[in-house]
């Protein structure tokens, strides 16, 4: 029942011409500034729906970048959900401005924020590695990180890099923290999707026999014509998640078959499906997240995207039983309300304590 | 998606005309013998439903029922699932002739079994009592088994009664036995609906916003024509569990509100709603289960119906967490696979064995 | 193996003889005072364990206290852990010196601390009512707030009151959330014990069954004189959790019997046993939960009372299944590392900041 | 407390001195023999404690092992528990004469049933491998196996072939189940211990500080001499399931150390030591339980050893979650209590009734 174009997701597209306009748009000569860059993404090369193996992203540069070029920043990258880009960060959240006004009060250091879009046809690759939707991970981790790296003066060190997300971009945040220690330290998961596999996200959802239903290509197009949330996103897990480079024109494997209308689950196939996700991935990665400077998971327990609120708790209680140390927040509201709020007051404030700044 | 033509529900509508027919029907001198009856249920009267205050019933009597007409039997209740009647048990599964081989055999003591029938419009009314639906729980409780012990010669004791059901009737066993413990005193519950609000039950099935966005009679009408499986069962659902008499024209309580296309929980009615389920009902009825001269539990793995295992698991869970003892079977097949013969080799051997048969 | 006087528990005796001394003490003209007063208590009256009905409390006055009569002040509680005294907050966790930081720098506002003083010969009395221990609970929050609000300018309402305590004193500061939400609306809970009855709190520990071997006065005194510190500790949830006024000479049930060296759990008492914890009392105290202003819990991993970290986890995830705000920190460290550190860099700055404070 | 000369555990030390006068035990010309071999056991050699590479076993062979010389049986291997050996099977639960009366009734067919002693010097080895206790999994799989298909007519073949065990022997029989499925495909574990590490085998226990406090060959005798159940169970759990052919005198590794009494917890230490036990090794076995014909748990309420009612609830429920098709009983009882009626009523019927027979 969520059409896309209604389904209350958060930005609308923005177009970024040139950082002078965005400075000017800060309205502030004391403010930082935003840049916006292309990035080479071999990790992309070769995915099967067609993603550009090119990373935008908009870069929030400190008030004194400019001003002091001996000196080097600590970065934060930020991960945005599906169906997004890196103007939600930019005009809804207005994510410049909460750093130009928590840097002018002392509150964090100065710092970078690097905001990639990592969006695809079926809404996005979940920022994980899929050789049929593209190796998001490394995109970000090698690709990204390597040329801001390179071209800015950065902290070029994980103890001086932090990575934060909303929802899809909250699982894959959580999913570098567990697969990629020796790039990223410090990790905020704001309403994470996917941890587990459970309420709007179970097969329950009639999201997913519709999207398994797809035989062709142009079942495929009617499908995405129609522009439901649900089993468009069903694909892009699927493909992220679940993927299957011999099973056009989905590529992807669905674990279970559907007969008159039913479900028939694959005990083979449905291990492999769930092992992927993160509640079921916090026992062998405990090491790397043990070692986090920063874990922490905050979740608004009216979330429209029922899966969400269930998820976090659960993966709070498997990161309690691996003795990882975490926060975790659980507060009154919904998917999208405070996250504006909560990045200035608590996020950002909490990153940036944990991050390393070398004198 | 599930159409209620196709939706795999498990009987026909069959006719028993009278009983000489179907004893003709087990076409065997020794064997029982199957009567249909009408039994006044004025727990039912005034329901908004409009289902008549007259329970059917079919009743097998055993081979020497007739012949020996001093002798008593315990009775065990049978209870059929959602949109099905008695002919389930009768036709598809053979109940009777599963009997008769078991008498003969003497793996079972000879007993006299009861079926009713508890359709309603929505397919059923849990076996609960509600104001808009019925007080089910009563009709069978009281009015049925207060005709069956007046009408038929039964040892009238709670400790020789036993109460069976699969699916809807799973859960409506259970919550017999939470609650009528002065009447039931064995208990098993095949494939149990409704223990647990998750996967296929929870509001991540698309079907709660459509059974809750109906507003009046004709969106009521239609949806009813539609015939999908899942909003007519959360029509259903609703009214048994969620009961408001005034709040016409479904007379049920959502808990939740729809803001353009998205669930809004609302705590306390959630809270009110979860309430009324089985797993957070273990605690209040632990002496009442603990006092179970047998209580078990068994489902498929595979079952179509998702919420069905995880709801099971734990509710075994919650049982054996207030130190209540219980059997549970977890196998592998689906909601209807291995019904028949695990009536005839595990369920009603089991369920004989505890009761009391006095000589 | 833990001996009372090496067992590792945080305070040693001290004694405040008077508030001159102690405002000497702070050594600063512009920090706050610290008095200790006494103040009568009736709830207590009438314990089996001879506790006076009188408590002792030390009060920290903020720096402007004094020189602005027509001020008033949010009031914060803090509440000690077993065998301890408000020598720990001041000795050893230098509580004065660290509102002083605070409120000097801006990190909080002027606000008065309370610090009771609530051992008994067991070690406690867990700020619960008990008919043997005494009405701790009661004594808290009707005679000492009471008492302070009377005898100082406070802010006497509920939105700007606070508790907060370590151990003992977490689970003290959790259990009058739930019981007295119209006296505290802010609790935070340091790595608080006795939220669920498991590990080193289970029955497990040898301790339950030598002091259940308890059956003269003379036995009684034989463990006391032992200094064992688990059999005391247990005497201390005894009659604090599970009292009896006609069971001396502990005047507590304990929930089993013990045959040949071997516990035999009585289902009933166990039953009662169990829901006196908060872990069972979530669902109840659910409306009084969500209503806090802010809810936090903490933890160290490493605590030497196994119990904690685990019952800590799982009351989080209780208050998570009834979708009750909160905030849970799970850290490196033990029972008593990091405790003022977090008070000063974390608890106060939290905790002040939801109190309503009004101009 | 539990001195273990009255620790409560099952057998006293029996001579079988030969199968005639075993034969003539069971008095009855129609019933079968008991022999008891001695098994080379090379999988033994080399262990640290001294227990000899010979296993003990008594075999019960049919009524009609003898008369049919050309019929081969299945085979089901009985394990006891710790601190006893095969005498409890046959003095206490009187394992011959249930076996005989199941035969004669037809309940089961004929079957061999093996019951080998797996005691040493720490009440046993767990039927685990360990360079520290011996390869007693590889014992009993190989070397016991390998000697009765030999020696014995037996249908050699994993379908035809069963383990149960009781206590310490359920922990062996489903540490068999999940890592030799090619040996055994029918499971049931009565009472099994050490499933989950909690109550009172969790490091509340002070049994734990004691045993690692040992530290030379000395405070061992001394240890041993007390004869306390626990610590000497804690060296054999230790040897079992952490064993350190460089640590003398245990040669065991404790997942701790302890500082002034207290329990100082070491991460990567813990984490080996809990993934040695069940709870956690269902993932990785599920594909080997899954293929069991059966697998079944059963466990009294009233279990004096606390951690085996959570520990089968919670094994159970790993089980679920991996889709694992099994039983669950959970019964009142104790750790003995209703053991020999189950064996006769429930296990041994259920258990050949998933065994191959060949015709």
């Amino acid at each position: 029942m969520w059409k896309l174009l209604s389904c209350g997701l958060i930005s609308a597209l923005i177009v970024l011409s040139s950082p002078d306009q965005l400075l000017a748009q800060t309205g502030d000569q004391t403010g930082g500034r935003v840049i916006d860059v292309d990035v080479p993404a071999p990790a992309l090369r070769g995915n099967l729906l067609n993603s550009p193996s090119t990373l935008s992203a908009a870069i929030y540069l400190p008030p004194n970048y400019d001003q002091q070029p001996d000196r080097s920043f600590p970065v934060v990258y930020l991960l945005h959900g599906i169906f997004d880009d890196y103007g939600v960060w930019i005009e809804n959240f207005e994510v410049p401005s909460i750093l130009d006004r928590l840097i002018a009060e002392g509150e964090i250091p100065e710092l970078i924020m690097v905001m990639p879009n990592a969006g695809n046809r079926y809404g996005g690759g979940y920022y994980r590695n899929s050789p049929v939707s593209g190796n998001w991970a490394d995109a970000i981790a090698d690709n990204l990180v390597g040329f801001v790296d390179e071209q800015f003066r950065t902290f070029a060190d994980v103890e001086s890099r932090a990575v934060v997300g909303h929802s899809m971009g909250g699982y894959g945040a959580l999913n570098l923290a567990m697969t990629r220690p020796e790039i990223f330290s410090v990790v905020w998961a704001l309403s994470p999707c996917c941890l587990a596999v459970n309420d709007d996200l179970s097969f329950g959802n009639d999201a997913w026999q519709r999207a398994a239903a797809v035989t062709g290509p142009d079942a495929l197009q009617d499908l995405m014509d129609d522009g439901d949330f649900y089993p468009i996103a069903v694909l892009g897990i699927v493909t992220a998640f679940s993927p299957d480079v011999e099973a056009p024109p989905i590529y992807g494997d669905f674990p279970f078959d559907t007969v008159r209308g039913e479900i028939i689950l694959d005990d083979a196939a449905f291990d492999r499906f769930l092992d992927e996700f993160p509640v079921r991935q916090v026992r062998e990665a405990r090491e790397n997240l043990r070692n986090m400077r920063g874990l922490a998971l905050g979740v608004g327990l009216g979330d429209q995207f029922l899966h969400i609120p269930t998820g976090t708790l659960e993966f709070s209680q498997r990161l309690g039983a691996e003795r990882i140390p975490h926060r975790l927040d659980v507060y009154a509201g919904d998917h999208r309300q405070h996250v504006g709020e909560r990045l200035e007051n608590i996020v950002f404030p909490w990153v940036a304590e944990r991050l390393s700044v070398p004198e």
